[in-house]
């Protein structure tokens, strides 16, 4: 199954969002036009509006209404990633040169900003606080979740909760929201928006962990950007930290680990100790344990189209390729 | 006058705005903490929570209400200065180190999110779509013309129609959103806060301006950060302008305005050209048209007691010392 099937249930309404997308960059400044655009155009899994339609969608036969709230989180996602790549350096992106690369830094810091500010137009007609409030608490949250991950590089002394905390901020925390309010501006209970967000937190936090997988195990050419990427940068994920615990050859791993010039010019090493140690099961069983939990919480909901897409997507990254 | 006689019928208020910005940063992340509290006690005029404040009060005796707006406006202000800085490479800013020359780039692009999704929090609770829209529009704006400055540097043809409406975007707007979100927020009538906008905007239009004055005429004490920055970063404004148009050197200035190297390495040459033209007195008559346009848009106001504060702001705009 691909990304694609999963989300036939809403397939028009996500091509609205991507036309949506493109038309949210409204500019008389040709060049942030064209690196608002680029960023866009370079795609994505689109899994946060994806998560906001399905969620709608349970509760209402139409989901047009939740398409600007859609496109406002995929803005938000956005927002970060081009910030993102001017703080790692980094040149590519899903295969594609980054905005950073392209146009430099100074000008990916305003368009982070520019694209942020537009998600915002796209809620004020909402009419709803308590929507803006998740966002705004949910974007600071997502902010201290990248800064633990600044602070935590080459840090081999840190342990499981340490990388659980980081990956739910960076990760978990907007796909959770993107279900939470997709149901909250719906006609949904109580019980059933803390259902979908607590489905969205347990879901996120399994998508981080095989996409921390993917950098040790996938092809460059699926993964868009080059194998090792987080090692080369320190930044420390699941297999490493089991690794740097329980592999049999953690001395040498936490040595090279700790240094910025050694992660640099040893990534492949590195990966190969990774890889043979159990760290890639060990978070693959993780990972299952966050995507079964999400299931549970789909007992909660009503019994519509949309609900079988959301087992789908825990099935999913429970089976992600690798 | 001093700025502290200028904001007398609100000082109380403007007090609690600065107790409010400090407890706004709320983060279990120290460094983050440090950071923020750092941009924030290096102080600044509070022009915009002044405004808002002043607004405010021609239409309510009290004005507690307007005091997390306050807060906001100031927060919105901050994030784009510290992501400033990181763009235009400052060490200081108010006589103090930047958060960049402290902290770096990396922790300032975040602690720039941080500090604008926490304005957002602030701004929820009015459940207002109409100010979350006017701040959203706003904030876009401020990016373009942040843009718009970073792409005119050593441009030595740009005019007045060019530089206006830079600082319109770079200062003006939020200026103007701080007057008028004040009495959307208050009882006051559409035309009143139309008059209140436009008054925002042509006494921001005469604050930059001044304010560009300063770069070239003020001591690096009163300033907090060496005479001829913007020239030395080859940032065009309204003397420089004048004078590459009627000044008797013009020629001489533009080679040296047109190159990034000698803007740093002849930055007192290029000051003390522009200075001896008439550039310092033409931006001085326009700055006190935009003034007067300001004080004009009063006329629409009640009589309370900030309607005078409001004028003499504008007077005291014009009568800069410089």
């Amino acid at each position: 199954m691909t990304n694609l099937e999963i989300f036939n249930p809403i397939s028009t309404e996500l091509e609205l969002v991507e036309q949506e997308l493109i038309t949210s960059i409204d500019t008389e400044i040709p060049v942030l036009d064209q690196a608002a655009t680029h960023l866009i155009r370079a795609g994505g899994k689109r899994l946060r509006p994806a998560f906001t339609l399905l969620a709608a969608k349970l509760f209402n036969n139409s989901v047009q209404h939740a398409i600007p709230l859609a496109v406002a989180l995929e803005l938000i996602h956005m927002a970060s990633l081009v910030h993102d790549d001017v703080i790692d350096n980094s040149e590519l992106r899903r295969g594609q040169p980054t905005v950073k690369s392209k146009w430099g830094n100074r000008l990916s810091i305003y368009t982070g900003n520019y694209i942020l500010a537009r998600s915002l137009c796209l809620v004020a007609p909402y009419q709803r606080s308590d929507v803006l409030d998740v966002l705004a608490d949910t974007s600071m949250r997502i902010c201290e979740g990248e800064i633990k991950q600044m602070l935590s590089c080459y840090n081999i002394h840190q342990g499981l909760k340490d990388y659980l905390r980081r990956i739910e901020r960076k990760t978990a925390l907007l796909i959770s929201v993107s279900c939470q309010l997709g149901a909250m501006i719906s006609p949904a209970t109580k019980a059933q928006v803390l259902a979908l967000k607590r489905y969205g937190y347990h879901l996120g936090m399994a998508f981080q962990i095989t996409d921390d997988i993917l950098d040790f195990v996938a092809d460059e050419e699926i993964l868009g950007k080059p194998v090792g990427s987080d090692i080369r940068q320190g930044v420390i994920t699941l297999p490493a930290i089991y690794a740097l615990r329980c592999g049999s050859q953690r001395e040498q791993l936490g040595r090279l680990l700790s240094s910025p010039d050694l992660c640099l010019s040893q990534a492949e090493e590195i990966v190969n100790l990774i890889n043979e140690s159990d760290g890639i099961d060990y978070a693959y069983y993780i990972s299952n344990r966050f995507a079964e939990k999400a299931r549970q919480q789909l007992d909660f909901l009503p019994d519509m189209l949309g609900k079988n897409s959301l087992y789908e997507i825990a099935d999913f990254i429970s089976g992600r390729e690798y």
